[in-house]
């Protein structure tokens, strides 16, 4: 399994290849527009991969290139960049080679943050509408908290909540989301249900501002 | 403590009358348009407290009349009545009475529910434009499983969340919710925050649908 993460010096980036790298045996290649920073990035989580005792290698590349030889794709990228990232790594693109789509649109008033829903209905729908037909697009990693995955000291307790039309590749994800420990896939549906799973992000970022003690939440369900 | 669960027949007034009933000495009033409605279900909501052991009684009332000795108002009713049910017993409110919202509008396609968000912000908001100006709303018990609740046998572990503009409303709501065994009440902001609370309702049915052996989701944070 090759997992490239676009956008993989962010947060969540950041957070996923920590989990995988130390929970998994997946290739992982960090990707950026900028193949320097990749490479720092990369670097970085190697040194803090091996402080927790997992010796273990990360490529390092472009957005582009880092989707050549990839099976699943991951958008790390502000929901305002999924539709160009996805436009400038389309052609490279593997047929088959699934996309994910983490990102979520919010804007902010005095109260706190709040969905702001695209156009096309979701920015997994932005994602679905920018990529090649022949490549299935899967919501998935909304609710995980990147500082969470990041601190690899924590035990995870964490649910994720997949979305998409294509059920071979829903199924792909979800061994990849349940590959780190303590994280459990459930299955919220077609692509048209993906505006509920998005709002999660803004909701979980208010519960965080407003309740003493919490940070980083994470959801579950049961 | 004085509650009046008006639409308090319906699953929701249910499973709060039971568990308020088991877990608590609040004065309940079980409240519907039809007083003998209310009557029949205040009866067999003590039948089932008796049968777990609960010696109890609870009161039953028009809407109208079980509002006005309440200190909190619990607005059980689909969202397309919390408008029709407010105006119905602004004039017999006592002041201060703290009105509750749990009410969440949907809309359902071939995928699944989906949040159908009211001109007014949310259905809270619908709530408080309906709502004298002395009383406080607060929005909560949206992510409470009626079923769940109403099953008294089952040891809960849920979050709810609170919404709205008067903090020292809210802190009265939180002590309601918490008073059920197994219930954290978690603060989500002002008023203006509710449509992302709302909108986890629609996402926990469809969760339901899509994974087996999930039923009357529950939700927590952590």
């Amino acid at each position: 399994m090759h997992i490239a993460l676009l956008g993989g010096t962010g947060d969540l980036g950041e957070g996923l290849a920590l989990r995988w790298g130390a929970d998994t045996d997946f290739d992982i290649t960090i990707g950026s527009r900028d193949a320097e920073r990749a490479t720092e990035a990369a670097d970085a989580y190697v040194s803090t991969l091996a402080e927790h005792g997992h010796d273990r290698s990360l490529a390092a590349a472009t957005n582009r290139e880092a989707v050549e030889s990839a099976d699943v794709v991951v958008l790390a990228v502000p929901p305002y960049h999924v539709a160009d990232t996805v436009e400038a790594v389309a052609d490279a693109l593997p047929m088959d080679a699934i996309v994910v789509s983490p990102a979520v649109g919010m804007q902010s008033d005095e109260a706190g943050l709040h969905y702001h829903r695209p156009g096309a209905g979701s920015v997994t729908a932005v994602a679905a509408d920018a990529t090649p037909d022949s490549n299935p697009v899967i919501g998935a990693f909304h609710s995980l908290p990147a500082h969470k995955l990041a601190a690899l000291s924590v035990d995870l307790s964490l649910d994720t909540l997949l979305i998409g039309d294509d059920d071979e590749a829903k199924e792909t994800i979800d061994e990849l989301a349940t590959a780190i420990d303590g994280v459990r896939a459930l299955d919220a549906g077609p692509l048209a249900n993906a505006a509920e799973v998005e709002s999660m992000t803004p909701l979980m970022i208010n519960l965080a501002r407003y309740n003493e003690g919490l940070h980083d939440l994470g959801v579950t369900f049961e």
